[in-house]
């Protein structure tokens, strides 16, 4: 018996997918379409330890889904269509209505499409894909899996703007978070890994990819998280703000000649963060080679380092302690110099690096000394192997 | 000889001021107009330990000036407005042009006057009472004294926003902070109190009044603060929301039918905060008279407290450590729960409330015991004098 599960992340411009058997969690296929609603689609999907490679113009996502069946038909992935057992797609936001995962029949469907405004740069795109895949596969079981889940319970002081508390509870104007499938996952390796009961430990996530969201984990669910009420806010990122004065950016649109608030969102969300203060490049890989003669490179990075800093100078202090602190993401996994450097300004609480650790290596790894006060580990975190769990919670086990 | 100095802070509505004797730093009057701009103008002066009070429509910052100047002469503190030696001001924002304290000439008031955009709540009210005492009293000097002179050597990784370098170069578009006079103020005089160096100690400085702020005070400089380019973010206020996301800003606005973010910053000005959350009052005490009963007024309690330990918490991380924390403005001057809510949660880092101190006592004292690992201190705080004196350093000793 198999047990096909593809996930798909669905953006604007890109389509990635994977696709799992579930009865031994492993990865049978990976690809993505890139430029999608172009003329210039690439499409790539690797099987079998072979790449391949199609430049195809893929106007929609309907489109894009009809060529991935295709080539899953035509490498032999599958037989027929019936061999899948599902999809999984991972959605930013479940808005106020989706507090877990959820089996999408037509009445969440349209719910799904009423919560566009909850993540706008996310959820329309997400609902494309999903779209896409009921109308070509209208006999297989669609799930969605929200990033916002994972911190549903968060403390209600964690939650709420300190607004006028009837707009939240007529519109939900409250924190929701994002990366929460990350966070979960590699939150709960974390105490696997240690041997530690899940439920007593105070742990901090990074999440460090081209979004980066910091979470703090403790008696066993999130309890606060840098993004809010969308994926915006927060530390600095790749081309993303993070937290910003709102009395700025009213400030900047009157100088920009900007009268579209949603056109300044987008500035914050597409030309800020890492790429605006170097003025150079949104990866931080490129930061760090231009730092020691670009003076705003090595801006870039001092402001980034310096928000995580502080974010988890806060959340240790909500938490009244911390014992675990875990790099997750491109970043977080792939990055020593921005893990050491974090790491280092820690040494006034007695955090301590293990340098005969393997700093630098891959998996999951300790890369404290035993005597450290906080354990910091790096931990590969895989969305889309929770998202196929996801599925078979939901769908095989209900 | 007598050296009479007017300390003025003009609102839209009310215009406070102090005179004092700078040859002993006394203060020969003080009052206030209320309700200004109305027909309902109250006027109250105390002089030599009596108070006076007068109900007389001031409709412009001029007329209330008038007033208080018939007042002085009518109550023999002065002979002669010649016998007022200056007058010094309270203005919010220095914006990008004034770095420091200054003497206001004829081409300092127009720059003054470019500068409202960057404190559009405070500055233009600030300006227009500085107007109505440079015509009534042609020949005495007046400096302007700003919240943000304090913060202007920010490291620049906190100053800056995570957008594009070139809109700070253009237009000054980074952190400025405020309440710089008090939080300079209440430093010095804790490492006086306490007979340190300044320049050596590790400091917060919580400034809990209506407006609130949180300071951190390194190397002898302002190293990090929480309000940021205007005083609309950073913690929880009275009515002002503080740190806010700004799509959740964009989504409100459609929500509540807003099509002009002015408008918009002005709810999340003067209907937020403790009052948005509560629904009761923008008041802390009303609120902890209200907790046991009302679970929103627990909430807003709840959230005050929250986003001032986060913030304690992240300037702690980037300062890798922390000597001294002070309590200073009307709730930190007179709130001994909150002071205790907040010190306590830091008993995790071996803060320690002195128990036996005169907590709830007056003036300036210590609160933590002997082996606590931080000082904690309650300092009144006195920005008239500082303006006084500001006045002194720039006219009488240059």
């Amino acid at each position: 018996m198999t047990n096909k599960i593809l996930v798909v992340n669905s953006g604007s411009s890109t389509l990635k997918f994977k696709l799992f058997d579930l009865t031994n969690e492993e990865v049978i296929v990976k690809g993505m379409v890139d430029r999608l609603g172009s003329d210039q689609s690439v499409f790539e999907i690797t099987y079998d330890d072979h790449k391949y490679s199609y430049q195809k113009p893929l106007k929609t996502h309907t489109q894009a889904v009809d060529f991935l069946i295709e080539k899953l038909l035509d490498l032999g992935v599958i037989q027929d269509v019936s061999d899948l057992s599902g999809v999984g797609h991972r959605v930013v936001s479940g808005g106020p209505y989706f507090d877990d995962s959820v089996l999408l029949g037509k009445e969440q469907m349209a719910k799904l499409q009423s919560i566009d405004e909850y993540a706008p740069l996310h959820n329309p795109a997400e609902r494309k894909g999903i779209e896409a895949f009921a109308e070509m596969l209208p006999d297989v079981p669609q799930v969605a899996v929200f990033d916002t889940t994972f911190h549903k319970n968060l403390p209600k002081m964690n939650q709420v703007y300190s607004i006028a508390s009837e707009y939240d509870e007529k519109y939900g104007t409250h924190k929701y978070g994002a990366h929460g499938t990350s966070h979960d996952y590699v939150t709960h390796r974390a105490a696997e890994f240690l041997q530690k009961d899940y439920t007593k430990l105070k742990m901090i996530s990074l999440h460090m990819g081209s979004g980066v969201s910091v979470t703090a984990v403790k008696d066993g669910k999130s309890f606060d998280t840098s993004m809010g009420f969308t994926p915006i806010s927060g530390v600095t990122m790749s081309s993303r703000a993070g937290d910003i004065d709102i009395s700025l950016v009213a400030f900047l649109m009157k100088k920009l000649n900007v009268t579209d608030i949603q056109e300044m969102i987008n500035i914050l969300n597409n030309e800020s963060g890492l790429k605006g203060i170097s003025g150079i490049s949104p990866d931080m890989r490129d930061l760090i080679a231009a730092k020691d003669t670009d003076p705003k490179a090595q801006l870039a990075i001092d402001v980034f380092i310096n928000r995580i800093i502080k974010y988890i100078g806060s959340y240790v202090a909500e938490m009244q302690g911390l014992d675990v602190l875990i790099f997750t993401a491109g970043m977080g996994e792939n990055n020593p110099y921005i893990r050491k450097v974090i790491l280092d300004s820690f040494a006034f609480m007695d955090v301590k690096v293990d340098e005969k650790s393997d700093f630098d290596g891959s998996g999951i790894r300790k890369i404290t000394t035993a005597d450290s006060s906080v354990t910091a580990l790096v931990v590969p975190t895989d969305e889309e192997l929770m998202i196929a769990r996801e599925f078979d919670r939901l769908v095989n086990h209900n």
